[in-house]
């Protein structure tokens, strides 16, 4: 009997980064019901029901609406190889590393992709878009992403969306960041193919990628000429699983998909407009402590991600230290900067469970405790004063 | 305030198909730890943790020895991803689905497959790979099932291993319904790439897929010219997350590793030869009972996987019917045939948990009964006593 390794037994941790984040204890629970086949009649029905949660919750219609058996960025490449054939033309915006990660999968598809870059920390001029889609004619598609979980800007969709129709090119939305936190209408802004992530605002553990395919993208898929290059993938082959015929293809994360159903429906218990409300209000909160500490953000106004806050970090105040503090004295996880932000940003994530007053006002205060041990202090006070003026009016 | 589903309540079942199986209560209490970022250093510890337990189980010493974000299949095509550019020479062995799915994915890479067929239910001849693989030559690797879940087949790899090495190929092997329930000596057979589940004889939910490289594979990786057509399982990138750097790639599903962590700390603590006998007895005493009924095993004597028990339907016993009859009055799950054995083939898991003397005196008495309600009559007594002689001795 061998025994060298202790009990699994991981600490406190209050998770306000950019994701994980908190977890309901119903989701947890849900995880541990009773195990089931992936063909058992029990299963398909709970599948159907996440499929029909899922619809509700990107207000679509779409028939092709399922978790991928993947996290985010696995539902990321299955947009891209099952909608892309070799020589596609496809435009990418790109402005942060999350849409650099698109334009790396899509080439990968063997597409030709156009890339419409702006610095890390602005949103895309839909401008751009369309002197681009112009100029190279012709195009399968334009992607975007909705909420960058890198910069913590939110880009604004519906115009896009009308470039890509003026091409009748598909429309493709990486939801991730902001899907169950900020509004999102797949349908009404014509939105051809739209993935997530279950850690980010829907507040379920990581591991399912939901995804959701318009008709159109459907028929582009069953026209396609070349098979998908990935089998595990192939959404012509998994919506024979997920759809009526039941046709085994790979054995489905059955407890991850129990815990993202139980997820589901908290999140439409609570409504979808209550929910943006709330994250934006601890968003506001947050930000205007933030400013009244003398910070700022890394997003413009009018671009500001509820659900994921970059803060601009004060330059005498070492990233690292600060972020090693707050785990040590508080056991809050915050983010680091990715990509041009590395060093330079926090990301701080309000979404799901983690999405409430108490989290913003101890991490305002906790951040200022931070700071104030490397002698850069601020005026606790006041940043909770601003905080509070938001909830109280 | 939206109410309209129910709660989830997955009834019982006692799952003795071909996997999920039963999974200990210590691996979901494990799924529902407090919920850790993928980057902090707790969870890290828990990833050195699980690559370490890996390769005690795969029997390995190589490095790149981890579990890959998706089900089994998923590790199948991080392995032929990864290893495979476009016009490589590539041998598959294929004697059922799984092996069907090989050649699909590694066709799908862009490889030149020569396959090597042999009808359900057969294992591979070595002599027909060798001479192949003459005929051909310049290969890159030879691919085979270990234990071929669609008919039971346990394919001896000594000899395969053999023949890649005469051909400097890299030998690749699916080990998802082997791995911790059969002998598996990857180092000592010279396996370089192989593949498993975590669904399977590791007793844990699925979700994971654990792959394991050797050195000469890492090198094949370092040595391509091409990049990996999948982002997702890219393993240049994935390692420098799991390794020294921590680089981060995409979210890891941490609640799915910390139960991978458990099981195979629960694999250990039983050990590896105490596991595998087992698993051998049980199918022993199973395959005693079935024979005693009259009724036959499709793998012939040499070749039967313990974990996986595929058995021949009689003619007069329909194959949907029976499987409701033991799904509605034992809640049982066993898995009907695939490909060539639709209808004409149950296949039998007591793998993990599931390998339990209960589940095997249970099952044959309660397969009795589901055919005996469709007139076919057998002598449950003999099959019982027939079971018990193994293990009474």
């Amino acid at each position: 009997m061998e025994r060298e390794f202790s009990q699994l037994n991981p600490g406190y941790r209050l998770l306000l980064g950019p994701g994980p984040v908190e977890t309901s204890p119903r989701v947890l629970r849900a995880m541990s019901g009773n195990l089931l086949g992936h063909l058992d009649h029990q299963f398909l029905d709970i599948m159907n029901d996440t499929m029909e949660l899922l619809r509700k919750v990107f207000q679509t219609k779409n028939r092709l609406t399922l978790p991928m058996s993947g996290t985010g960025s696995a539902g990321m490449e299955t947009v891209m190889v099952n909608l892309i054939e070799p020589g596609d033309n496809v435009i990418v915006c790109v402005k942060g590393v999350f849409g650099q990660r698109m334009r790396d999968v899509a080439e990968r598809c063997g597409a030709n992709v156009y890339s419409v870059e702006v610095p890390f920390g602005q949103p895309i001029d839909p401008a751009d878009v369309r002197k681009i889609a112009k100029e190279v004619g012709d195009i399968k598609l334009i992607a975007v992403v909705h909420a960058e979980t890198s910069t913590g800007i939110l880009q604004p969709l519906p115009e896009l969306s009308e470039i890509a129709k003026e091409h009748d090119a598909l429309f493709v939305v990486d939801a991730v960041t902001s899907l169950g936190g900020v509004e999102l209408k797949v349908d009404d802004w014509g939105i051809d193919a739209c993935y997530s992530g279950t850690q980010k605002a829907l507040s379920c553990p990581p591991g399912l990628s939901p995804v959701t395919m318009s008709s159109r993208a459907e028929k582009v898929i069953a026209e396609r000429k070349t098979k998908v290059q990935s089998w595990y993938l192939d959404l012509s082959m998994i919506q024979n699983y997920w759809g009526q015929e039941r046709v085994y293809h790979h054995t489905a994360p059955i407890n991850m998909i129990y815990g993202l159903r139980e997820a589901l429906q908290i999140v439409l218990e609570e409504g979808l407009e209550a929910r943006f409300k709330r994250h934006q209000q601890n968003s506001d909160a947050f930000v205007g402590g933030i400013e009244a500490m003398g910070l700022s953000m890394i997003a413009p106004i009018g671009y500001r991600l509820p659900t994921l806050n970059a803060v601009r970090i004060p330059e005498n105040v070492d990233d690292l230290k600060a972020r090693a503090y707050l785990l040590d004295k508080y056991g809050i996880e915050i983010g680091g900067g990715l990509g041009d932000f590395k060093g330079k940003a926090w990301r701080i994530g309000f979404m799901g469970e983690s999405s409430r007053r108490n989290n913003v006002i101890l991490l305002l205060a906790a951040l200022a405790d931070a700071m104030a041990v490397q002698g850069h202090r601020v005026d606790v006070g006041a940043a909770v004063e601003a905080a509070l003026e938001v909830y109280n009016g």
